[in-house]
């Protein structure tokens, strides 16, 4: 199938684009009229076979999901609402047309809940890996956009939903690619906090705030440096996903939660956006500190927090 | 060396990002203040390593030229200004700094000359092709977007530069690595045609516009087909690149020209935009017709106008 046709087939598998959208999918470039008096918000995130995922027990479907959730969650971390995504596809000479159907579902599905409208891209041949860029812009006021930096010492760390579940799940598929459950869900199919991390924008109860793709202590490093501040993670507090490890919830990465600093006078406004989402836990995992040094309570003794998942060495 | 130090070195070697950008690079996604009653347009397109480039004779400062200019041109096609950019990279395991280095520089000196700035983007490990994925924003007026549909029949049809170059310049590569020269830098070097896009959009001298990416026979066809025309092309009118053949130029790719159509009555129009950009040759090279046949006239007969180069097949 040629590019021209591939894009039409991908084109018609996708919704159709809402009024703000004013030239979409098909020609040279995607034209859209931006939200007034908002700032706007951009990422691109990539997702690589081999590196990111493996083919043998992440079906076309779930890398379609990631490779947009990925993003959404960047989105979510700077207190953002999705607006529109270019999707960026590089195939191998083998990928079947059907697999290209599934990965645009995937990626739809996720599109619609979160509101977001894939109004171009790209169509490129790979001479190996699978790949599938994705690039989302989003929409936020200048008062309430959310970064690393900005925590001040004394404020409490927080995290949502789990920790250590996408690690467990990947190990879990590499022992048996047909294995399921909640872990492997995790793994596969990341939910974005999207909703939450719009509340914690608007209701201004965060100072600074990160997702988590590379695990809770490389979050708490960059959350750190950028604020320019130290931290104690209390390893008891940590909402680890059943079965998995400390090493998993520290170091394992890809759990794409959102990490946020909330000073200790702005608890009732926490409490406000965690009503407000009410299906996700939000749990108070330790403390920043003037002191830069990264530490880890544990059994009641401080050690060094170690280091983060390393996509990159 | 580690993602977050890669990052840092690339951010050291770009400029300060100017005032309408809020948050750049280093966040978990760029802040950026839209242009005030302007639309935004979005485009992103890939160079993946043995598809669009040989690294034996493309160096890592072309890859990183051409990767935005490959953009660039999206934007030109539209008539949009350029704003801003993300860089998404996917390096092999042995492409040393150095070269991230060069590819860097070559993309940021042509950055500067289009005044747009590189906001953001990402970094992921690649276990095949070097693989430099850019998303480029631009900001045009409602009025003043080109689209590839739009056009008359009656239409005249325009070029600008010459046609053939960069696929005479990749093959004089093939057959010596070391070879220069105009086609080589046609290939290596394409000069997105920023400015001349502009002032067709400003005037209001083309109703329908296309960049020659894949061969002037595809243009042409993109444009017939998105305005419902066909197209009569006079082969001695063609500005062919001194060398090339006429296969070069109308299926060859990668010229990156802006193709366009202008009402005869709008001449007067194209007369000023040209006047204004007059370093840049631009040829009347056919015509779009009510019949739907895309049509070549050559030595006084008429044939079917060859299909363009197939990226994908």
């Amino acid at each position: 199938m040629g590019e021209h046709a591939l894009i039409a087939r991908i084109r018609a598998r996708l919704p159709q684009a809402p009024g703000f959208v004013v030239v979409g999918i098909g020609d040279d470039a995607a034209v859209v009229a931006p939200e007034r008096n908002l700032l706007e918000v951009l990422t691109t995130d990539c997702q690589v076979e081999d590196v990111h995922f493996d083919r043998t027990f992440v079906g076309a479907a779930d890398i379609g999901h990631k490779a947009l959730a990925v993003n959404l969650s960047d989105l979510a971390a700077m207190g953002a609402a999705p607006r529109v995504a270019l999707l960026s596809l590089v195939l191998p000479a083998a990928f079947p047309v059907s697999s290209v159907d599934a990965l645009v579902d995937g990626m739809a599905a996720l599109a619609a809940r979160a509101r977001v409208f894939i109004v171009g891209g790209n169509i490129a041949r790979s001479p190996g890996p699978l790949i599938v860029d994705v690039t989302v812009t989003g929409s936020v006021h200048r008062r309430r956009v959310l970064t690393r930096g900005g925590a001040h010492a004394g404020d409490e760390l927080y995290v949502t939903g789990t920790l250590g579940g996408a690690a467990l799940g990947l190990r879990t598929l590499q022992d048996d690619p047909a294995s399921g459950g909640v872990a492997v869900e995790r793994y596969r199919r990341p939910e974005p906090r999207t909703r939450f991390g719009l509340m914690l924008g608007r209701n201004r109860a965060a100072r600074a705030c990160i997702d988590l793709s590379d695990g809770l202590a490389d979050g708490v490093r960059q959350i750190g440096e950028a604020s320019g501040l130290g931290a104690i993670i209390d390893a008891g507090a940590l909402p680890i996903e059943e079965g998995a490890t400390l090493r998993d919830a520290l170091a394992g990465g890809e759990d794409y939660e959102l990490l946020f600093a909330v000073s200790p006078r702005m608890r009732s406004r926490l409490r406000h956006a965690r009503r407000l989402v009410s299906d996700l836990a939000v749990t108070r995992i330790g403390r920043l500190t003037s002191d830069r040094a990264m530490l880890l309570s544990r059994n009641g003794s401080l050690e060094e927090l170690p280091a983060g998942f390393a996509h990159f060495s």
